[in-house]
């Protein structure tokens, strides 16, 4: 696997709370470069270290004897005991040696804000920060940065980074988690917390030589005060670590929202000159994400209010909302978003438009939505009773409410009625400010209420509330073990054929045939003849009509190169093609290795799919399923996961493409095997995976299936060591 | 056409200032049931009216000699002169008795808030609507309503609604005029004066049972304060109308944005007894507002801001926009969602490079997006330099700068400072607030400034801009007249076919053919036959191979029913198919109509397209282009236009295809012959838009498509008069 410059490979153990303690939540820390210039990182950091911090600060700096009223040092020997942690604020060529002696003394770990590493490209830079991680990794000593914005723990109460007038903001303890790759992007989050909404840590890891976005997770995985983990990034080093956070994450059941930003050409090219990590495949991500129950985030005006849902509301009771509008171009609005992202809206039980019906007038609806009128805004306890009676339906998971046009006292009035109302209430409160005053009165204390879910933006919060009701089912889903085996695997022939092909780069059909055969794909039966007698032999063998090709590892791309002739129904015509297809390739450029004529049997009809696999980067095998031909690369119709799938997920991939009611017996069309497919998908998958360490990648197409069975007709296995990408 | 209850049909003259100078800027208005009652909606009118009115206030109700300082009259007929406006807050039974004194008087507009008319359903109460309608359309007096919250005039000061508080908003004038359909989401959307955006007008047509949204299109169209105009509505009765409307303000160069609610299912129903309009077909309203330059807006909270920028932003010098941040982070979002957007990020001159380079650190970047680094923002002067350097680049039409953490007093100053440059530069800035503290220091400053546009999501800016970018190219190419004109139409011999057709609901394939061939449609050769013996003389004639169908209006469809024989290569098989067809008719159920064995000439190799019309309630017919056979159901790779379409908006339909590029000469297939296929397309647009009196549906499927031409394989034609629909 490649990885990018600075940082040391192959560590596969994620850091826990007691790696990162010293780091993250220490009960000592020494700031070096301390400082009382306004505006300097030095006074900023020590301003923001004491927001609430029980511990011990040692400021550091030759100039000073003592320094915001506390003794300064002049020199990390100096200080009268080993800190947990040391800030460094330093010029940069002065950072690895200032680590290297931290190191030695035993210090638990270090910040490095200062900028001039790897981001920058230039090899000693490299070096530089290389030198950091191997420091990191001899010594125990945790290294954050370089880079980097620093941390902020809002349980211990300590900031640990140079965010200007960090100190200054109410600091609100909450239960969200964030960790942003970006130091700038998560102190914008952060800001937050003037609206009143909580956090229980602010982790930005910037270069992330030694502990990055991995590690950050399974620390907050760890830490009993974080209940969502909110997490933006533009790559990871190594997918694997990723996938194990996030399985971790998923297992104790906190909800995993990532933000990845970098999936354009022009903006992973941004990403790499930013911070020196490999971006990746926006596929590959899409797949790890889907196996380990991450929370996809599309925007970064989306992820605040998502984990503010997700951080209030438990497992939801079913998979419908009820929306309650006091107007109803507000109801009409959260239709169109609830069918645009597929989240349900269930009509009311009698029962409850029966309640609704004595407050609602005849020109509003006591339907979902509903549509309160204005004229039910006139009393808050009417209201009151409306909202009580959508929570207490049961085909409701949650209740979403539009506030529409904002004027004091009235709505200041309404939201303290309804914060407190949502306290009595069991199910989430969504409170849709549908209004440009965008702190007009009240928003307040929607936005600080401990219960309610706000959101500036309807589209975000119906986006968010199927994202809630997603997580669940699938969790369940993700974490029931598996129990299938798949049958007739030989992985030692696919081994051996791989050997067989030596060193060639691309396989021939019947070489990669034999691979998947290996594997238990049904392959067209096939007979290798050497001349066009053999080739009538084989037809008759396999029985007429035949399709002839000429196998070769030179040539991947068949009938482009004119080698193939289909539907050759009798001895003569297999003849003349089979002497036809030896001119051909005898006139090639730059003398094709022949292996010979393949005779195989002509496929029967079904409709034409392709099966794939390539190795990614940071996420290693990944199969891919669509429909057959040229279709695929028109409209992305194709399904792509982490390989290997079981036959389950095989079914879901393959029900997943738009066109699968062409599979499934749309519009008098039979209804093919799904299972062989299925099968079929599971196998190549398998391979992949098995083979990874020699195997680039696996192209089936066509499979042809039928309504009993399907069949790869023809192949293509690429060769290509791991080391080699 | 079906005309909702409550409303007079036929009208397509629209309002325009002059109709509706009293209405929406009266010199005199009369508040009947003004109040001094607080909470009100005759004191909350009565306060609304008086933000800065100029002209003559009469309140009227008996209960008062004065009321606020006015003399207060007992009735309309009490009043000292006939009032330009009158204002009607009376119980809804009262409402039409009311305006037929006031119409009579010779009132020049009525304003009707009350709700319980058309929206509830009750047949007695949408006969009372009818008579309202009835009343204007005699009259003249133009009545706003009924169940509408009113309007506001920002130019004449004067608010004519019972919108609460509106009075003690501060009243910003701008040029951008707002009209909502739902008074709510208006005001919702007005209440951006509280963050320092004007307004021109506020008008809110509610159930529009005389002047409706597209009157106030037009008036807003006549109106000169007026640059931008803002829409919100979930349908109109009468498509034509709008389309006049929209072509107005095309032509006078105003942007009309447009937020169309009510696209799904369920919102259709909530709007239809919310408003009691029909909301119509999407893609007939998307065709709409894609003929008439229409700028479409997808979600409530992207309309104010997509709208400031159009009310700042002059037309574009280029089609690309500079992006400059302050944070690798956001610069790496910004280039995610141009990517997403289609929105051209282009690198700027070496010249620029060169500028920022002397203020970008090597940690940062100077390309597009540009990373000035946190350090740049340390000096303002030097932070001016470099957005002075963008938008003096000549490939940028504006400059997008992210602005990320706030701080008082340094947001503050540096928006200060942008804001005072911005009047300094030819080019839009838009300023994106990333940061979840969203009134934190400085927004408030960007939100007030006279030249710079501020988005609260980096999504909705680049989307914006987008727009913004693709308004004017597309204004001037809908602009630019046609010059073709369609030869060989022979819309007689097409008329004479439909009557020849009968009372049928379908016509035969050759019956339908033969209106496309009048329109000169090239379709296949065919010959109607009797008997197999005639068809074998047909056969002859027209040369091997045939097929062979049977021609009859009562089966649609002709392959599901088993009545298609293809590929018959010699007389013998032509003679035996055309018995078999008649035999499998013989024994249908219902003893269909059968005109004749249908033979015709086997169509050559090609791509199978569909070509297609239908008639739309609002906005008549349509024509639809799409690749061929059963995909288009499920992938919905279709293009829609409003009927006709030129030969060059064909060709944009056709390769607005996501597989269009099949028949481009993709991956070493063959180029097809687009003008053919778009000429097709043309006449088929032809056809249906002067037939739509009395065609409601045309199917070509398949139009097969060759590298010469192409031909109509199969047609249908349903008949269908406009008024059964």
């Amino acid at each position: 696997m490649n990885t990018p410059a600075g940082y040391i490979a192959g560590r596969q153990q994620l850091f826990g709370r007691g790696e990162l303690r010293c780091l993250i939540d220490p009960s000592s820390v020494a700031v070096i470069g301390a400082s009382e210039t306004p505006g300097s990182f030095g006074l900023r950091t020590l301003d923001n270290i004491r927001i609430g911090f029980a511990g011990k600060i040692f400021p550091i700096n030759p100039k000073y004897g003592t320094l915001a009223q506390m003794t300064c040092y002049a020199s990390l020997e100096d200080l009268p005991e080993v800190p947990d942690c040391v800030v460094v604020i330093v010029p940069s060529k002065q950072v690895v040696a200032l680590a290297e002696r931290a190191a030695a003394m035993g210090v638990g770990g270090m910040i490095i804000y200062s900028a001039g590493f790897a981001e920058v490209g230039d090899p000693e830079l490299v070096r530089a920060q290389h030198r950091l991680a191997a420091i990191a990794q001899s010594s125990g000593m945790r290294i954050l940065g370089p880079n980097c914005i620093g941390i902020a723990n809002l349980r211990s109460m300590i900031g640990l980074n140079f965010m200007p007038k960090f100190h200054e903001m109410p600091m609100v303890r909450g239960n969200i988690g964030l960790i942003s790759q970006s130091g700038a992007l998560g102190y914008c989050v952060l800001q937050g917390m003037e609206r009143g909404i909580g956090f229980s840590h602010f982790l930005a890891p910037g270069n992330s030589c030694d502990v990055d976005v991995c590690d950050m997770i399974n620390y907050l995985v760890e830490d009993d005060a974080t209940r969502v983990i909110a997490c933006m990034f533009e790559g990871v080093r190594d997918g694997a670590r990723l996938l194990q956070a996030a399985r971790g994450a998923l297992e104790v059941n906190k909800p995993l929202l990532i933000y990845k930003m970098a999936n354009s050409e022009i903006s992973q090219r941004t990403a790499l000159s930013h911070t020196g990590t490999m971006a990746g495949s926006g596929a590959a991500y899409a797949a790890a994400f889907e196996r380990t129950g991450v929370v996809v985030i599309d925007s970064w005006e989306e992820m605040l209010e998502t984990a503010v849902l997700f951080s209030k509301s438990g497992r939801p009771g079913t998979d419908g909302v009820g929306v309650m509008a006091s107007s109803g171009g507000a109801a009409v609005m959260a239709a169109d978003k609830a069918e645009e992202c597929g989240l349900k809206l269930p009509a009311p039980t009698p029962a409850t438009s029966a309640r609704l019906a004595r407050v609602v007038p005849d020109f509003g609806s006591t339907a979902n939505p509903c549509d309160l009128t204005a004229e039910s805004l006139k009393s808050v306890a009417m209201y009151g009773d409306c909202i009580r009676a959508f929570a207490e339906d049961p085909g409701f998971a949650a209740v979403v409410v539009p506030m529409m046009s904002a004027q004091k006292p009235a709505t200041v009035e309404r939201a303290e009625f309804l914060s407190h109302l949502a306290d009595e209430l069991d199910k989430p409160v969504c409170v849709v400010w549908i209004n440009e005053w965008l702190n007009g009165p009240g928003s307040e204390v929607y936005d600080a209420s401990p219960r309610i879910s706000m959101f500036r933006s309807m589209t975000r919060c119906i986006k968010a509330l199927k994202l809630w009701l997603d997580y669940y089912p699938r969790r369940d889903r993700l974490l029931r073990p598996a129990v299938e085996r798949l049958a007739a695997l030989d992985a030692a022939a696919a081994r051996e054929s791989l050997r067989q092909a030596g060193a060639a780069r691309t396989l021939s059909e019947s070489q990669s045939k034999r691979i998947l055969a290996a594997y238990g794909v049904s392959v067209t039966r096939e007979i290798l003849a050497g001349d066009p007698a053999a080739a009538v032999r084989a037809a008759r063998e396999i029985g007429f009509p035949v399709v002839l090709k000429i196998d070769s590892p030179d040539i991947p791309h068949k009938t482009e190169a004119g080698v193939v002739r289909l539907n050759l129904g009798d001895e003569s015509s297999v003849e003349q093609a089979a002497a036809d297809l030896l001119r051909i390739v005898s006139a090639l450029p730059g003398q094709p290795v022949i292996n010979g004529i393949s005779v195989q049997q002509m496929p029967s009809r079904g409709v034409e799919m392709m099966i794939g696999a390539r190795r990614d980067a940071q996420f290693g095998a990944l199969v891919l399923c669509g429909f057959g031909g040229i279709d695929v690369e028109l409209t992305r119709d194709v399904a792509v996961a982490l390989a290997p799938v079981s036959r389950e997920q095989a079914r879901d991939m393959i029900l997943s493409l738009r066109k699968a009611p062409l599979l499934t017996g749309f519009r008098n069309m039979p209804a093919l095997d799904l299972d062989a497919l299925a099968d079929a998908v599971c196998r190549v998958s398998q391979a992949a995976a098995d083979l990874q360490d020699a195997v680039a990648e696996i192209d089936v197409n066509p499979y042809i299936l039928g309504v009993d069975g399907g069949v790869a007709v023809d192949a293509l296995v690429v060769h290509g060591s791991q080391e080699a990408q």
